[in-house]
């Protein structure tokens, strides 16, 4: 069985970053995790909500990133979801720990699009 | 335990309709998909990709819900990621079962966010 994407869900606890309700920064960052993944940026979008918290969302080629901050928690979840054997999503996490710099993250990956006859070298998107 | 975010992972496999390459009438479906499930809109972007597939993003004031289909395959996955009590991302996939039709479809409901202590009728963004 093979999968069309690979969908890491990483979710980091007592982020020492002082960046949770910094949109500007957080897209940044983003984007240089989308290049550290071998990905490609088709669009992005950021969000702030009051009183605190950011929502940012990237597009990619790929499939996308996503973004959840919740600066009262120090909390953050990111979903890096990539397709293709070019690109690799855990080098988008491994930038990312270093400038959230959580006490602790979970990570999770899951197959998404489970077939057992497939190219799974093509992306389709 | 208690999460701050549910998050329903779906892969709908066998799709019968005929809107997997169609950008506007998955976002309106999809659109519809937030309402049922009780959440706001913040912003929208679709995209096509050649030769065919589209992705996605829905901002909601409770999260996201992410698109991404793959024509060829028959296939869509999609995200239904909401915060908060007052919303029900299952609604969502009920509605979206009835519009692409799938032969079957996996349904994975991940808690994201898991605190021991909180108030779990917050939703921070």
């Amino acid at each position: 069985m093979k999968s069309l994407g690979r969908h890491l869900l990483v979710d980091y606890y007592g982020c020492g970053s002082s960046l949770l309700n910094d949109p500007v920064m957080l897209e940044k960052h983003l984007k240089i995790a989308v290049s550290k993944a071998g990905a490609t940026i088709v669009s992005s979008t950021f969000r702030t909500f009051e009183p605190y918290g950011v929502s940012g969302i990237i597009i990619i080629a790929e499939s996308h990133f996503a973004i959840h901050t919740w600066p009262e928690y120090n909390f953050a979840s990111i979903d890096f979801f990539t397709c293709g054997d070019s690109v690799d999503p855990r080098k988008a996490n491994e930038y990312i720990e270093k400038v959230l710099l959580p006490e602790r993250y979970d990570i999770r990956e899951i197959g998404r699009g489970n077939f057992s006859n497939m190219n799974i070298t093509k992306c389709a998107i």
